[in-house]
Order: C-alpha cells, then sequence, then structure tokens
C-alpha cells in the first residue's frame, strides 16, 4: 500500500469539496440565511485539511489496483463525513448520525431521507443535497481526474473503482481526456433540463436543483411531496430527462461521434429501453382505474418506471397504494437499474443481461453437452474473466443484501418495509415500500440499522468491491 | 431424442406409481374407508398405462444428457397427475388444480397445503400423502433404478438430473448399487425414527406418516396443528432427524465404511451444523421472553431452525408471531437450505459454500490482481466448470424466483406473503409467511398462481435445469 499516494488523492478530494463548498454559501448568501457560517466553516476547515494533507508531493507516483479501490473507498468515506459538517453546524440536522445518513445519501444519489419536513430546510442546505447529488452521480474522483493535474498513467484504476458496471471503457485513449468530456456531456445535458423547465415557467431555484437532482438519479426534490406539486409538462420533462440519464453516456459520445450505427447497436440500452416501455404499458393497465383518464395514468406510469428504473427516487404519487402487481413490477425494476456507465444505480441491465445469456448458454449445453458456445454482446464476444466477475458480483451482493436485512429486521419493522429498505439503499434508489415508502422515510430505524443502510448505500454506489477492500487486512499491508 | 426410450421410462414409472398405490389401499381397507375404491381405481389405471407403455422394448437403448433431463422431468410431472387421481376420485380433494397442487406438494417434499382441514381427509389420503413425500424425497428414478433391471450404462444421467446438489458423486462404480445403498440407509433410518417415536407412545399411524415426512424432509403431518400438540420427546426425535436427513447421504456411507476422518472433514456438514447451531441458538434468545423458560424457547427454536434449514416444514408454534429478527433468520435458512445429497431442498449449503468461496477469491484478486487461486473444498480443487454451473443456477434461480412473484402478484395478496410464497415453494419448504405462514395456507391464490407455484415446486425439487428442458424446443428434436 502506498501509503503517500493515498493521503495525497484523500487531500485533494477534500480540497475539492471545500471549492465545492463556496456554491452553497453562495446561496446562503444570497438568500441572507444564517446557514452562511456553517458552510463557511466547513468549507475552510476542508480546504485546511485538505492543503495539509497535499503539501508534501508523494515521492513515489505509483500505484496500483488496491490503492485505486481504497483511494475511492476512503474518498467517498471522507466526503460524506465532511460534507454532512454544514447541516450538523447550522442545525438543519442536529444529530450527526442523521446528517451523515444524509449526506451519504446525497453523494451516493440514493435519495433516502430521514427528514420528513424538507421545507423546513434553508435553501442553502437544499441547494447543497442537491449539487452533491450532481457530484456523486458521475464521481467525484472522475471529476478530480478531469481537472487537476496528476502525474502516472495508472489512474485508470480510480475511474474503473469509481464507475458503475462490469466494465469501464475509456471512450479516448487518454483517463483525463474521457473524464473531461464525461463530465462535459453530463454538464450540457443538465442545463438543457434546467432551460426546459425553466420555459415551463419553473423558479429557477427549483428548476436547478431539481435538474441536479435527476442528472445525478439521486431523487432529493425541494418540496415535501417531491415532484408531485408540478405542473404535467415539468413531470414530463423530469421523466424523459430521468431516463436519458440511465443510458450508458458512452452512447451520447457515439452519437456526438456521429457513430448512429454503433449507438443503436447496442443491447444495453435497447434492453434498459424495451424494459422501460413494456413497464410502462403494463403498469398503466394495472392502475388505469386510480386515475381519471388513461392518459392521466400513462404519464404517472412513466413517471414512476422512469424514476425507479434509473434510481432516481423521486416521487409524484404514493405507488404504495398502486395494486401489488405494480408495486412488484416496480420492486423488479429496483433491482435492474440502470446502464452501465450512466449515473444510475441498481445491478445494472447489462449484469442482468450478461445473466440471461449464460443462463441460456447452460440450457445449451443440456442439448449439446460437449460443445462450448461463446457469449456475444454487441457483436463481440464476452471474455469468461467478465462473465465471472458480473457472477460473483450477484452473488456477493446476495450475500450483503441478506446480512444487512437481518441486521436491520432487528428494529421489528415488517418485512416489507425491511426488505425494501435495503433494495432502495443498496440500488440507491431512495423510497421502498411500506414505512420507507414515497410517503415515509428512513428516521424510524435505530442508529445501528441507519449506519448498516449507510454502508449498504456506499457499497451499492461503488459497486460493492472498493467498499468490501476496506475490509481486508491484507489491502492495508505495505507491499 | 430417443422417444422409444423416453416413453419406456415414463412407462415403468407408472408401473412403479401404480405398484405403490397398493399400499394406501391397504390402508384404506384396514380402516374399512370408501377412498378403497378410488385408490383401487387409479392404481389399475398406472399399472395399464405402465404396462402399455412398456410393452415394447425400446430397440434403442442409448440416451444422453438431454434425455435424462426430459425424462426426470417428465416423469415427476405424470408422477403428479396421477398421484393426485386417488384425492379427486375418493373427493377427499374434488378440485382437480387442490388435488394436484397438493400431489405436486408432496412428491417435491415441499408441504405446501391447500387444505385447512387436514384431520377431515381420509386415514389412506394422509397415508398417501406421506408415503409419496418418503418416495419424493430420494426420488423415485433413484428408486426405479435401484430395483429394475435396466440396460445399458447411461443411467447416471437420469441419477444426476433427479438428485439436488451441483455434483453427483456415486459412491460405488455402478449406478445400481449407489441407488441401492442411498435407498438402504434412507429406510432404516426411517425406521429407526419410527421405532423412537412409537417408545415415546405415538400411535402407530402418526409415528409413520410422520417419520415418512421427516425423511423426506416434506412436512405435511396427519394434525391440524402440524407437530404442536405432541409431546416435547416427540418433537425432540422429530427435531434430531430432520437435521439428520438434511445431511449429504455420501457422509453415512463414508460412516458405514468406518472411514471417520473423510467424513468429519466434510466442508458442507460442517458449515450445515455449524449454520444450524448459530441460528438456535441466536433465535433461542430473540424469542426467550416468548417462553416460560429457556429451556422451552431453546426446543421450540431448534424445532423450526431445523425444520426450516432441511426444508422440511412441520411447525410447532405460529412462529410468524415471533419477533421479526427470527423471522428474517428463518427465512434465510430457506434460501440456504440443506446439504447436497440429502432429501432437503433450498439452494444447498454446498452451493451457498461456493459462493462465498468465489467471492473471496474475487477480494483476493483486488490485491494480486494477476494471481489466479484454485478454489478448494474438502482439499480438493474445484473445477472453474462447477464453479461455472453454480452461479449459472443462481442467477437462474433469480430470475425464475422474479418472475413467478411477478405473476402471482396479480392476487394483490401482500409482498410479504407473496415474497415467502414463491420461497416456500421453490426452495420446498411448506409455510412461509403472512397469509402462507403456519396457521395459513395456499388455498386462497388464484388458479393461475397455483400453477405458477406448481411450477416452482417442481422446478425447486429437481434443481431447475431438467424443467427448463421442456421448454427448450432443441430437446425434443430427433437428432
Amino acid at each position: 500500500m502506498n501509503y503517500s499516494m493515498l493521503i495525497y488523492i484523500l487531500g485533494s478530494v477534500l480540497k475539492i469539496e471545500g471549492i465545492f463548498m463556496a456554491l452553497p454559501t453562495a446561496v446562503a448568501f444570497f438568500y441572507r440565511e444564517k446557514s452562511l457560517a456553517a458552510f463557511l466553516a466547513a468549507a475552510v476547515l476542508c480546504l485546511a485539511l485538505g492543503i495539509g494533507l497535499t503539501w508534501k508531493k508523494p515521492s513515489d507516483m505509483v500505484f496500483y489496483s488496491k490503492e485505486g479501490f481504497l483511494a475511492v473507498s476512503l474518498s467517498w468515506v471522507f466526503l460524506s463525513i465532511f460534507g454532512c459538517l454544514p447541516f450538523v453546524i447550522s442545525g438543519d440536522i442536529p444529530s450527526f448520525t442523521d446528517a451523515l445518513f444524509e449526506t451519504i445519501s446525497v453523494f451516493t444519489t440514493t435519495g433516502a431521507s430521514i427528514l420528513s419536513d424538507v421545507e423546513a430546510m434553508s435553501k442553502s442546505g437544499l441547494f447543497w443535497r442537491s449539487f452533491t447529488h450532481w457530484l456523486g452521480g458521475m464521481g467525484v474522483l472522475v471529476f478530480i481526474l478531469a481537472v487537476l493535474p496528476m502525474a502516472g498513467g495508472r489512474h485508470m484504476y480510480l475511474m474503473k473503482a469509481e464507475s458503475p458496471g462490469p466494465s469501464v471503457s475509456k471512450l479516448v485513449p487518454r483517463v483525463k481526456q474521457t473524464a473531461r468530456i464525461l463530465y462535459a456531456i453530463y454538464f450540457v445535458m443538465t442545463v438543457a433540463e434546467i432551460v426546459l423547465l425553466l420555459c415551463g415557467g419553473m423558479p429557477v431555484f427549483d428548476a436547478v436543483t431539481l435538474s441536479m437532482g435527476t442528472a445525478g438519479t439521486g431523487g432529493f426534490g425541494v418540496r415535501n411531496d417531491s415532484v408531485g406539486s408540478y405542473t404535467p409538462y415539468m413531470r414530463n420533462v423530469i421523466t424523459i430527462f430521468m431516463a436519458l440519464f440511465g443510458v450508458n453516456f458512452n452512447i451520447y459520445y457515439l452519437i456526438l461521434c456521429k457513430k448512429w450505427k454503433q449507438a443503436f447497436r447496442s443491447e444495453e440500452v435497447r434492453m434498459y429501453f424495451g424494459l422501460i416501455l413494456l413497464a410502462i404499458a403494463v403498469i398503466t393497465y394495472d392502475v388505469r382505474k386510480l386515475f381519471p383518464n388513461i392518459l392521466e395514468a400513462f404519464q404517472q406510469a412513466a413517471f414512476q418506471v422512469s424514476s425507479i428504473m434509473t434510481s432516481t427516487g423521486y416521487s409524484t404519487v404514493d405507488f404504495g397504494k398502486w395494486p401489488e402487481f405494480s408495486q412488484s413490477l416496480l420492486l423488479m425494476l429496483m433491482f435492474v437499474g440502470a446502464c452501465a456507465g450512466s449515473t444510475g444505480g441498481g445491478i445494472k441491465v447489462s449484469r442482468i443481461l450478461l445473466m440471461i445469456k449464460s443462463v441460456k448458454r447452460e440450457l445449451h449445453t443440456i442439448v449439446h453437452p460437449r460443445a462450448r458456445m461463446k457469449i456475444k454482446m454487441d457483436d463481440r464476444v464476452v471474455e469468461e474473466e467478465t462473465l465471472r466477475s458480473v457472477n460473483v458480483f450477484i452473488g456477493c451482493y446476495l450475500l450483503i443484501y441478506a446480512l444487512s436485512l437481518l441486521c436491520i429486521s432487528v428494529d421489528d419493522f415488517d418485512f416489507t418495509t425491511n426488505f425494501t429498505a435495503v433494495a432502495a439503499t443498496i440500488n440507491n434508489i431512495g423510497p421502498g415500500l411500506g414505512a420507507v415508502g414515497p410517503a415515509g422515510n428512513f428516521d424510524g430505524f435505530s442508529r445501528f440499522s441507519k449506519y448498516v443502510l449507510m454502508f449498504d448505500m456506499l457499497l451499492g454506489r461503488l459497486e460493492i468491491f472498493p467498499m468490501m477492500a476496506l475490509f481486508l487486512p491484507k489491502t492495508w499491508r505495505r507491499h
């Protein structure tokens, strides 16, 4: 373990966080809020610590896979701990555990809240929640890679550990360029949503925060009823953008390069939109009687499907009151999640696709026991190594899921609440069903359960292995 | 596809079933029950059809993996359809769907019932339920292999498709001998339980039926409160035997051969007993206040853990009223299941063990990306092929689980009921939680959902792939 390099990266992360806090500080200044001091204090603390830790440039810049995993997981823990300070200092969320829960929830773009009255929060606090959604969506280390000059060519390890999906593909040969292109697309799409929402007459503050929450597939809104009280036009804009931010960003790059054919050939994206459309159709039919007309049912179904599938978690209605079939379908989509290489959570469509292909191959061997079929995706052969890692990912996911469920069941909530609380956090969705449904929140859980769920959120966002590396004594050894 | 061979095997299965029906017929005669005629009629029908189908010996005795899969899955479907006839004819269960559900439930050793009043059933009907549990536990085709003279050396395929676990090991080089040894151990252990129960003063009928239900890890009792009203001694005997029938039968063979060291080295069996003891300890602590003293709590906890983990499904109390933590733990044990090569259901301890080992290896590669560790079990290297098939099994299991859950949620039961109904059937347990808990039954589901759950029971018992083969057009092709 190259400790000096690790400390240097953590220092850089804190510096960046300190600089980012300038934005909510400005918002607090603009709205003349008391939380100004809290944000200033936290920003100064982050900057001071960050400068201190990066004072000495590490002599040994070499780092490998394990340094990458550890740097990413520790960065996220640090980001969350320091990111929650403004809430604690300003008194928006006085309890440290609750503030940390809320902050991990925003950084991991989960959107699971312990607050029942969001509107009582300061504007700057709300802005910070949405802004961190935006940062967490694309990744803070990816941002650092894009802007900071860093020597050594091993930064792929950082990007690999922070980006969702079974494999990360560099758009262009250099990691720095790739990170810049990703953030540029991300920024432009976010601005596009803001503009469209403003056109519909949404207040500037709401448009900016909701767009950032959509982009990161986070899900924290600024009103108590999430997105329920906006106009149908605004809800439809959000529906479409949620779905768009769940698409693999490589596709947008391909479209930018006018490689249309290659973009439309993506099996993952086709399955993703196929599932969305199918789910919308089925749920529209299932809930048609709950709404005055079929168009309204369609719009509401589309919103919920788009919100859940991409792991955003905005809500317009309490789908906990929908028929059980629609609820089960939404619950299943929580596990499927969005595309790899998007800002969304869940197991990811590409993993599910590879799982289905593996099963198909296994069935094939019943008929032809000695034939060894190759699995293809997008007309390319998938390496056995990738298949293996997908399978192990799912196995590990299940084991952690089971353990988490067992841990939080100590609080004696009903099974539906427990099961969906874990589903909503490990898949970075936000609301579940039962007591943690769209109309409820996570405040009822004990401190112990909250920490379990915080761990699940980080684990889900970083796709398990970086967080697991924290607990391996071997990764901490010098050699 | 070698159709003549397939028909011959199905005919043999029907003949054997007809012969087996002589037993409940004798019971009906002994108790002077009206159902005598029903059993006679069904037996004659089975025998006639069986003799008809096996009239012509197939010229081509060669068969491969796909014939093995298809023969086993079709045999189980035939066994269930003909096995339910006595219930329909006698009027014990007038509805064909319900009778089929009950029969698939007994053959697959699930023990999920659609009956609320078991005691209203005829003694011969109750005996038939328990006897088919016993047959289904070790496998009907394994029985045929043990007793019928069959030419051709490919019968391993039949045994492979019917025996639970990721790999089947022949105890001795010849399949026939292996099948005989297995049934001999099985028979002796069942008799031992009957004798011990009789020593405690249990009526003969109850001792015989309950022991057969324990041996097959089935779970159907002969009283409305399952095993609740027997003496503590009897319940303890059943607790111990349930746990014993969940052990890999290879171990008993090793013990018979006095290979003690090899028997005690089995990692699967050690993990199996480790989990049982741990779960009993934790649940005893969790439910200690619900019972007059700690001994009573311990006994009840031991009974439920043993019953659920081995997928038997007998119950003494309604654990749906236990604290949520104990319920969640029991639910998790439903998925783990018993050992491979036992009569129990679930995913099987050895698969979970291999899954954990795969995860460990993956974590190891974070630190040493280029090292390719071999996975060992019982000091032997596990082939990558076995690991792959375990992973694909779990993937397929999850996909089918999700689809089943979605299908039965149409009935609009609550999530807990739906989730555990699928868990209880696909893992061949019996009772779940909610409306299908120990105090409830499966009768409330629609006809459609019942068929989905029947499919899940067969799928779970035959470990997915034989049943899936039924739906592959390729397997039905002549070449």
